[in-house]
């Protein structure tokens, strides 16, 4: 297939799948029969641009890696806004990475609705747009004949959903288990090995794993909207924010490490869900001791892993990076791949 | 898809398969469009029938369970050899599940060869043709314009050449690195808790790990045909037997896990290849003495796990079953759905 992509938002995931896109054109082409060509651009900060016959994206990055606007690019139609990046070029795949509010999931959402409506493939990194309506979004894909992959949101470029559509085909999953945040895996590492509370998360804002305000990692939200996305895809089953249990890893101190240490096992914050018998759904973000045995117990530093339930292996787990710029560009080209089998 | 299927060998793995395909009928066919009809079976002692218009499986099963011929089916062509029924019979896919010779491959070898060259799918368990010249029937189906899978022959229905193949697509492996034999594993978690090799030995021999010469497992020599089968199929580099540096586990002591133990380390069988800077690969089967922040280090008992080394994504593992008469007659309706999604 050929893809003509519009990237609405600008930043470093969209600027890492484009570095990707570059580096292994050649091997697109001739291993997948995958060709691509990057139409528009359209981001609030840095502007926009529009070829119908395509851009350089060499050029493009290094105007962008300059701090340079997108105006100073010598050819093509400037200044379209966002939605009409999206309806009024033609880009048949939009790949929507803008800065947006999880909470609302704005403005991706309207963004991805808009796309779906007109009939153009939309991957997407964003994270609020899946857990606030993504069986909504992916029926919107469905009734325009289109595709809606985001498989960055849960764990980057770790193809945890394409693991459980494609890979694991045939099973039923009836329920997962997992670490799911990469900020809390590290800090709890680190107090394995004698560090307090205070010190790792120190650490972790310095290696940038950490945001200035932790809460939504350390209170489990980040891991939380990931159960709330897995159980609505994986599972099949309808739930929200408010169907989780919640606690995050603020309460473990180094004595309970270290008394989890002298039994064998290590304190993970683990984000699960499992059918019960009645078909309901019980799902939670919680700090639990893991005996060592258990394949989650051996994922260190920020590394993230999950084992999904099935009915015909038994749990199977994967185990691969949770989050990076280049990881989570890497992501989109998971999803346009699958498009470009597809289709 | 309509698959219309014929059994070389019926053995417990081909009856797996029939139990899974009766019991997901319904969800196959609305999931996947996935229909089948099994249409011959040719075992070399249990007889053969053929019938065009499909077998009743219910019916066969029984008939196989209760120990008797195919012969007493009560209709359908009986007496087609294992080629007959491959060549003469409107089979569109193959199930190679025979009883075969590691070594030469036979009869598998000639049975897959011949389905290839007459235009039939083959789908199959068996390692020895695989280990022998997979490159050469990969060819060969792609000359024919059919497809050759053989998901179980590395870790039974733990997907690993599907994850390689679709789930990681756009990656570049480099290497691996893996527990590919469940039972030295099993083996290696006993000693860890104080048993000795013998004993430990003669316990995965009771549960049916270990054959009564358990030389094929503790020697290396199962996990270096699947190092043999990832490097060619996976790394894309051609070897063979000999070019697999080999060492069991048998020289192992009670004192060396002692010490391995004291150093926060465990000894695992590791199978494991790399792709050298010019061009070459380095490929081994050896007891490995790993620390326990390794995704290995945590897979106990007779689980199995693989880590592929990638360019976007760093290590990626998987951990599941690597044995198993169901789950290894599930990793052949894995192919199936491969075939289905691909046609």
């Amino acid at each position: 297939m050929h893809f003509k992509l519009a990237f609405i938002g600008y930043g470093t995931v969209g600027q890492g799948l484009t570095e990707i896109l570059l580096e292994k054109k050649d091997m697109l082409e001739k291993k997948f029969d995958f060709q691509w060509t990057v139409v528009a651009i359209s981001d609030t900060m840095k502007g926009s641009v529009y070829d119908e016959n395509g851009l350089d994206m060499k050029k493009i990055l290094d105007l962008v890696k300059a701090g340079k606007k997108l105006n100073e690019y010598p050819s093509g139609k400037k200044g379209m806004d966002s939605i009409e990046t999206i309806k009024n070029t033609n880009a048949n795949t939009i790949i929507e990475v803008t800065f947006t509010d999880v909470k609302t999931g704005e403005p991706a959402l309207t963004h991805i609705k808009t796309a779906l409506k007109a009939g153009k493939n939309v991957v997407s990194t964003n994270k609020g747009p899946v857990v606030k309506e993504v069986l909504n979004l992916l029926d919107l894909a469905e009734q325009n004949n289109v595709f809606y992959g985001f498989e960055g949101v849960v764990l980057a470029g770790t193809p945890v959903l394409n693991l459980a559509k494609y890979t694991l085909a045939g099973n039923k999953i009836t329920g997962f288990k997992g670490i799911l945040n990469g900020t809390t895996n590290y800090i709890l590492t680190r107090m394995e090995e004698g560090t307090a509370y205070e010190d790792a998360l120190k650490k972790a804002q310095e290696l940038g794993y950490a945001e200035a305000d932790p809460t939504g990692d350390v209170e489990g939200l980040d891991a939380l909207g990931k159960v709330v996305i897995l159980t609505n895809v994986v599972l099949g089953k309808k739930i929200t924010w408010q169907d989780v249990e919640r606690k995050g890893i603020t309460e473990i101190s180094k004595e309970d490490v270290e008394k989890a240490k002298a039994e064998g096992k290590r304190w993970k914050l683990i984000g699960s869900a499992e059918i019960q018998p009645n078909g309901s759904v019980k799902a939670k973000v919680w700090p639990e001791k893991l005996p060592l045995n258990d394949p989650l117990a051996g994922v260190g530093e920020a590394i993230n892993a999950l084992t999904f339930y099935t009915d015909e292996l038994g749990p199977t787990t994967i185990v691969g990076p949770g989050a990076g710029r280049r990881e989570t560009g890497f992501s989109l080209l998971i999803d346009l791949l699958n498009i470009n089998r597809e289709s």
